[in-house]
């Protein structure tokens, strides 16, 4: 049960969304842009598993599953390939380029000041741009809040994987802006 | 020097900010309406003093100081209050309620999970209410995205105190809204 009476039963992200929706509509805004938006040389799909692996590093159940669920939809796989990436991106049957992308966020993660110059330099030598290298840092950073946001106020999270697998394609189609901000 | 070129020369979180306005706005909103918005039981202060420690935590050197600035601002004291409760709350000089407030930030910075359902209780005890808990843990994990924003990407940051000091009397009044995106 969450630590505060969010007046509402909605699960993970969208109770406290609900609750305080000047700042709900906010934090959508944000996903929306950095997630969904068409205006991205990077996929959607590569995106999404930014934030699905930073959400599994900070162990945040709600966030990394519907993340996870979010970027299996795009990348038309099965959930053992997404959690092949995020146990261990390095051996997973992606691009070399996204690797390196991972690796930026692992150290976001972590902390700002562990990214390494290597590690930017790596990812510009695969062909990362300077706006790829910074939607990836902000991706990562923005997971850090919606993760502690989800976890801090110890909302609650459906244990059923297929409920994220089957809202996956909807919020595919309508994109992050309102999610959430009706019941 | 930042990982990126950012193409303009400002300082912290600004650079960016600039670089990327489409995402630069929507902080800019969430920083207004968690820090400086007047519908808010949470003094400024407070506010700011919650986002200043959370990056003392982090260790990134501009948001402490902006945030440090703004806080010794509202509160009219000297920088040495500011940084006796960045190192040492629990013996500062602040309510009771404000340390309840505090120490939940600082299981925020750590991660979602080390926030305690004993520290909720204190901290309610001690008259917070549902919706300045809930502003506690949102400013502190934005405070973890701004961060690693602005440290992930090695952005500058001027070494002078005295600027900091000296631009919070027009920030406290102007807010944060469209903050760096003119030059």
């Amino acid at each position: 049960m969450a630590f505060i009476d969010l007046q509402n039963d909605l699960p993970g992200i969208r109770g406290p969304m609900i609750y305080r929706p000047e700042t709900g509509t906010i934090l959508n805004e944000l996903a929306e842009i950095l997630l969904h938006d068409e205006d991205n040389t990077l996929s959607r799909g590569d995106r999404e598993m930014i934030g699905a692996y930073t959400s599994y590093l900070n162990d945040c159940f709600f966030c990394q599953n519907v993340h996870g669920a979010m970027a299996q939809h795009y990348y038309e796989c099965d959930t053992q390939f997404i959690d092949s990436i995020k146990k261990n991106f390095l051996s997973a049957d992606i691009s070399d380029k996204l690797k390196s992308l991972l690796t930026i966020a692992g150290s976001v993660q972590k902390g700002g000041r562990y990214v390494t110059s290597e590690q930017i330099e790596k990812a510009k030598s695969l062909g990362a741009t300077d706006r790829e290298i910074h939607d990836t840092v902000l991706i990562a950073a923005a997971f850090c809040m919606f993760n502690r946001y989800v976890d801090g106020l110890n909302t609650w999270a459906p244990k059923d994987m297929q409920v994220y697998i089957d809202r996956a394609p909807m919020r595919a189609k309508e994109g992050y802006s309102q999610l959430g901000l009706t019941k």
